[in-house]
C-alpha cells in the first residue's frame, strides 16, 4: 500500500512567501542528504517524464549550483547560490535562467517529528506579489508532488 | 568644496523590502568596481572609526564574501554568497554573522545617468516586516552615509 503524504502550498497574504511543507518517512539527516548529494538529488527533483543532469554542485555555506532538466524535448536549467548548508537548514538562492531577474531566497528546515518522521518546511522568498503568484501559477504542485513522491520511493528502497 | 549627495531610504510599505539611492560621480564600471574588488571595497564600507577585512571574496556568479569590521574594540562579521555579478548588476545574500537566521537577499543596480553620473539602486529583501524594521533601526543610516562618502572621495581622488 502507498501512503501519499499531503503537501501543504500556502501562499502568505502579507509578503511574497511560498510555505510547504510535506511530512517524509526519513531522518533529517536523510532528507539533507537527498537535497545536497548531487547524485540522490537528480534522481527525484522535478516532474514525471523529466531528467535532472547536474551541471555544477558544491553543497557548502557559500557554494553553488546549477541543473538542467530535460524533458518532452524541452531543456530548463536552474542555478543559484548556497547562504547556509546544514545540519538541519539549507538557504540558497535559486533562479530559473529563462527568467534571471527572478532570484528566489529558499530557506528549508527539516523538523524532526519522532523517530524516522521529519518535516520539511520550505520557503520562497521573492520581491514582488505577482512574481509569487507567477510562481505558484507555474504548474508548481505537480512537479513538486512528483518529485516527491519519487523521494519517498528511494527512502522506501533505502537509497538515501 | 564638497557636495553631499543625498542618500534615499525607503521602506516599502508593501513588501519587507528597503529600497537606497544613491547618485555618484562615476560610470556603472567604476561602482562595480568599488563594489567587487575586494581591495577597494574595504577602503569604504562600513561607519568612520571601523577598519573592514576581508576574510574571503570570490566576487563572480556562485562565489562568496565574508568581512570582519572592527572598531571600538567590537567586531561584527558579515557573510554571504554571490548569485550574480555584473555588469549592472549584483545579486547576493548577506547576513550579519550574530543574527545568522536573518538573511537578505540584495540587489544592486547600477544606472548610468549621463557622463560620468551613476544612480546606485540597492534593495534589501527579508521575510518579515519586523525583521526589515529592525534592520532600518540598526544605525544602517550612519553606516551608509559615512562609507558613500568615503567612496566619494576615492571617485573624486582616482583611486577607484
Amino acid at each position: 500500500m502507498n501512503t501519499i503524504a499531503e503537501t501543504t502550498i500556502e501562499a502568505d497574504p502579507t509578503v511574497p512567501v511560498i510555505r510547504i511543507t510535506r511530512d517524509f518517512a526519513a531522518t533529517p539527516e536523510q532528507l539533507l542528504r537527498a537535497h545536497t548529494d548531487p547524485t540522490l538529488f537528480a534522481q527525484w527533483i522535478g516532474p514525471d517524464g523529466t531528467r535532472a543532469r547536474i551541471e555544477h554542485w558544491d553543497a557548502r555555506n557559500g557554494g553553488s549550483w546549477r541543473y538542467v532538466s530535460e524533458g518532452d524535448g524541452e531543456v530548463y536549467a536552474f542555478r543559484g547560490c548556497f547562504h547556509q548548508v546544514g545540519p538541519d537548514r539549507i538557504v540558497q538562492t535559486s533562479a530559473f535562467e529563462r527568467n534571471p531577474d527572478v532570484v528566489a531566497l529558499e530557506t528549508l528546515r527539516f523538523e524532526a517529528l519522532g523517530p524516522g518522521r521529519t518535516r520539511l518546511h520550505a520557503q520562497s522568498l521573492v520581491d514582488t506579489f505577482e512574481r509569487r503568484n507567477a510562481i505558484l501559477l507555474s504548474g508548481m504542485r505537480t512537479g513538486l508532488d512528483a518529485g516527491h513522491a519519487k523521494l519517498d520511493r528511494m527512502l522506501a528502497d533505502g537509497t538515501v
